[in-house]
């Protein structure tokens, strides 16, 4: 993923918040959410973070200043549309919204009605979520998790070879400060002949990176792994809330189920991969571990 | 759930082909689906069978002959704003439908005209399915798999106390009749160092039962198993692909995943739960089993 001009991290904003140091949302980054004014009955609609503010997409569009597919795409209430686009449409829109953004850009004037405080904004999902996988993607998360529930067993032999992974509940995903209820089940005590059913005891998280999907394939055509970045739109936060003594009992043999299907909060803004291509890293793995099978590696 | 007009068995219909000895769609049936005249370019729409016909909901709503909140929502591509209204908007339109299918139904005239033969359609799925959960929920089905891989234990205790099951992947849910691709995957045979990657050679499935919910439930609140009836729509036939060495390498310890997510094929008719009222019985179990917990019976 190339790097280019929308990265110069010498590149400032017209937006004076977005130049602070330690700026939460600096001209480089430019992730997207939907939202709309807090307590008001606005359609939510799409939107891009610069500074302090929340540039309303829609309100972008009717400028006139860009126009491109991807800013069309962005008129609705999700990101779904942008994000079946695929990487072109996502880094052109990138491009432009960088360049009417920029410190001496002429557009400043038609633009600066359509930001929005980001104090006085609330959130919805960013994306219609069809499905959603949950990825046991660390080996230190895996070994811990996998001690509590298999204390002399924790890591098992399919670990480093094969992606573990489970489907979660779509319709349980929320946005981060939403309220959570504490999740009823069965709970099984060693030693005792039957389980009761009780509020959860032990209520925890997993903090966890989720991924968003935009451009689909079709069922049945594999996605190479050298193509994958072409489908991945962007990345959030993600707390995977688990009720682990629900979990101890009900996960096998067919894993989580009730212990984590109650509740997923993601953050509001996806920040996109274009925007986290300075930061990347190569993927390594100790030499004295199984290595990664060839179509799993690029 | 109470047995009405609609379900007298002496009941006959106008539409020949239904009163037939074991026709599969008499006039005490009338399942819904979404289908189209094959190979056509018109718009999938919602149906319900009769005899060796299905007639089209929105041509029927058109004639005028039954006007309702239930039928103007079967009036789209798919099923769910007619699911979403719920248990008496379900149970109105069966009526209605019984009613003007009916020998000596005077609707007949303006009705057959909205008949197509069912050797001239083709089907899409009948709901945008939003999750997808599968229930482990035969003891003789998870005792005869659990031997396939785990010989000596194939029941675990957790299975008479709380219901089992994982969720599946919506997105590759498709009609039955349709290709499936044999998945590729890992396989690690017994006695081998390493798992290699290879077509899968034990390609199965289970038979299962489908359950449309319709009506839904706010996230927190749950539905007490005596209105769970109240929220199911109705049932399809369901082929559950598995593929064997796929799974017995990667489920271990969060479940099935690329060995179950591949496809999974349902009916293309779903049967409603107000058809099957005649046919009900009653839950048991061996008195000398664990009986199940309150919060579970009815």
């Amino acid at each position: 993923m190339p790097v280019n001009e929308t990265h110069n991290p010498e590149l400032k904003s017209w937006v004076e918040s977005a130049n602070r140091s330690g700026a939460d949302f600096p001209i480089q980054n430019l992730p997207f959410a939907v939202l709309r004014r807090a307590g008001s009955n606005e359609a939510f609609r799409v939107a891009a973070a610069i500074g302090d503010f929340a540039l309303g997409l829609t309100e972008l569009h009717d400028t006139g200043v860009i126009t491109s597919k991807g800013l069309e795409a962005c008129r609705g209430s999700t990101l779904n549309a942008f994000m079946a686009l695929g990487k072109d449409a996502w880094s052109a829109l990138r491009h432009d919204l960088s360049a009417v953004l920029a410190e001496g850009s002429e557009s400043r004037t038609a633009i600066e009605p359509c930001l929005i405080s980001l104090d006085e904004v609330e959130y919805a999902l960013p994306a219609t979520i069809g499905d959603y996988t949950d990825f046991y993607s660390s080996i230190h998360h895996a070994t811990n998790i996998g001690k509590l529930f298999r204390p002399d067993n924790p890591l098992l032999p399919n670990y480093e070879w094969v992606p573990i992974a489970y489907h979660g509940r779509s319709s349980s995903i929320g946005i981060s400060g939403q309220n959570i209820r504490r999740p009823v089940g069965q709970l099984k005590e060693a030693g005792k002949d039957q389980p009761t059913v009780a509020a959860c005891k032990k209520l925890d998280y997993e903090l966890e990176v989720g991924i968003f999907v935009g451009a689909g394939n079709p069922l049945g055509q594999p996605v190479p792994i050298d193509a994958a970045e072409d489908h991945i739109f962007g990345l959030c936060l993600l707390n995977d809330w688990s009720a682990r003594d629900i979990q101890t009992w009900e996960y096998q043999p067919l894993g989580p189920f009730m212990a984590k299907n109650f509740a997923t909060s993601i953050s509001p803004w996806i920040v996109t991969l274009d925007a986290l291509a300075p930061f990347r890293t190569r993927f390594t793995r100790d030499a004295d571990r199984p290595q990664t099978l060839p179509y799993l590696s690029s």
